[in-house]
């Protein structure tokens, strides 16, 4: 197969982790004989330095121009404590993901057996748990008008879902379920917002396409909760952005590490993969930095061409490299290696 | 000292909890010669049952009459999935914060040594947490305008914060962090909301007041994570009323059970003490609910009026139920005794 893949490394620690996942696909190539080309292009904070633009027009013409993005990280600490940034990395993943459509986010969380001690929760807790989590992408309180006053005493957000909107990415969780096992649970805030309300009327609603997948609520603060005394509960959940963002990055703790978690984000016409964690601006240039999350992602893009068979093997060669301990600092304390050493065992165990 | 203090036991476990804490204080009125008298009032599903309304002018009138409120609590699972009801036991509860100005809920989270084995983290990561979270309660998403559009395919929230809103539980948050370890964490989405990023100004401004409090921010996303993985580096959370809800449920699991957190609501008037749980449907009438929580509550409000010894009293009789396993299934699964019994030996001890 040809790919031309689209590599957005962006800031801190992105680059490093891509280069990695790179390294992978290219052992995959050469091994199953595909033909996959990279074209490198700037976003996030990184853009902004050199043009400005958090997301220049360029890139999101490489984007459109090729067959799937590979994204790192996005995001710098200059921005952060800086309210009246005017521009700010961020806007450069949110406009991606909007231009781009990328409505759906996938996040696959997994207890690895390898790593179970390194969970700050107890074994028999999370032992077993294989949870995919569907967070809307394109709509909600990140995309909705912004208001700001004058004086800058006064500031708002508007959560805005429509019903499209959430059908859609509905549909996705509920064929999910039906490869795994026939669950969804919707996290909602039904008993507060009206948009939760939405959501669980139009997802009730499409349940009856899918008889054979049980549809379950839960309020997103007891799903907080639920998420860390009982994992196992939970097979395929489905919620709107923000929720999604919290539940997803406190679901990464079950496998140990931030540093272990890919995710998929898709839309009608194109697919982006990237790690969950951020740019980890403390680590930059450290060689420390995990480079599975962004290898895990490559997985996840050739699951997306079908290439089921050269995903499994990157897979395997991770799990390899944790089964000998052959990781960073996140996961072993005693003979780590670097982030490149890690990439490099991996792209030669494929 | 003389109290009035109005009992609103709402829905579900909450009538059987609240009863508890009832014996509590007159056990404890009894010992340091107090005068407490107790005046009922329905507010929740029970309320809309009785007079249609979830939140009764009377009872309204009831908490202003009195010095403090101590609340059991709200919902009922035959409204939840019905998105067209027009009136909502919560509703009774947003609209007596609301009414009576409580804008801050304070939570405070701790691992209980003689419970550490309880929680589904491991015992290194949860010791000697002690953490207190500053919820906004009056603002946010909850109170902002909601709209559906009338074919019901639209629907949106408006997240609001005006300046004054945001000042005013910062500086409470600030003077607890002085009592404490003198560290304040905001956590908030200044890297996607406008309404955060007044958060971040607004304080950064107000800790100029408190030189020796250290105010550290978060994402949202990343607390989620934080909270689990390493809960000890928290002493003050500040946050805005949505992310409060969820990551005071998530901490809730530090502990070991959602029923023994308790909350304190406080405005410039009035005060309100609940357990942090909800009425738990499924349990009501059984005699298995965990009365702590509750009781822990009237520990707090014997604190907002400055009766220290009298609340540590009470939580010295906890404590003591603890260390004897005189609790419910929650906490035990091998001699567990009924909500009442608990309640029992606690004002026994007392
Ligand atoms: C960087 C940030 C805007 C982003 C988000 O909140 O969506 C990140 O946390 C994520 O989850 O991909
Ligand atoms: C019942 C519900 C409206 C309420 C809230 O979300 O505030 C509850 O979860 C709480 O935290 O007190």
């Amino acid at each position: 197969m040809k790919l031309n893949i689209a590599v957005l490394p962006g800031d801190g620690i992105g680059p490093e982790v891509t280069k990695q996942a790179i390294k992978a696909l290219q052992a995959i190539a050469l091994e199953f004989d595909h033909s996959f080309s990279f074209t490198h292009a700037p976003v996030g904070a990184i853009a902004i330095d050199e043009t400005g633009n958090p997301l220049p027009e360029e890139t999101l013409d490489v984007c459109e121009a090729t067959d799937a993005i590979l994204f790192g990280a996005i995001g710098d600490p200059k921005y952060d404590n800086n309210p009246d940034a005017k521009v700010r990395p961020e806007q450069g993943l949110l406009r991606l993901r909007k231009s781009l459509g990328l409505f759906a986010n996938i996040r696959p969380v997994k207890a690895y057996d390898t790593l179970i001690e390194k969970s700050p929760l107890k074994k028999d807790i999370i032992q077993g748990t294989d949870i995919s989590i569907y967070r809307e992408l394109t709509g909600g309180i990140y995309f909705g008008e912004k208001f700001l006053s004058e004086d800058g005493n006064t500031a708002s957000d508007l959560c805005l879902y429509t019903k499209t909107e959430i059908e859609r990415i509905a549909h996705l969780a509920f064929k999910a379920a039906q490869t795994r096992k026939n669950k969804v649970t919707l996290v909602d805030k039904a008993n507060v917002l009206e948009s939760s309300r939405l959501w669980r009327k139009v997802v009730t609603e499409i349940a009856k396409d899918y008889p054979e997948v049980t549809l379950d609520f839960l309020f997103v603060d007891n799903a907080a909760m639920q998420m860390i005394l009982n994992p196992n509960q939970f097979d395929v959940i489905l919620t709107e952005n923000m929720f999604g963002d919290i539940i997803s990055d406190e679901a990464s703790v079950i496998g140990g590490s931030i540093g272990l978690l890919a995710s998929a984000s898709v839309g009608d016409k194109y697919a982006m993969f990237e790690p969950i964690h951020g740019s980890y601006p403390q680590a930059t240039g450290k060689g420390i930095a995990n480079p599975i999350a962004s290898i895990l992602s490559a997985a996840m893009l050739l699951d997306h061409f079908d290439l089921t068979e050269e995903a499994a093997v990157i897979r395997k060669a991770v799990e390899k490299s944790l089964l000998l301990n052959i990781t960073t600092p996140d996961l072993n304390t005693e003979h780590t290696v670097s982030t490149s050493k890690v990439g490099d065992f991996i792209a030669d165990y494929i």
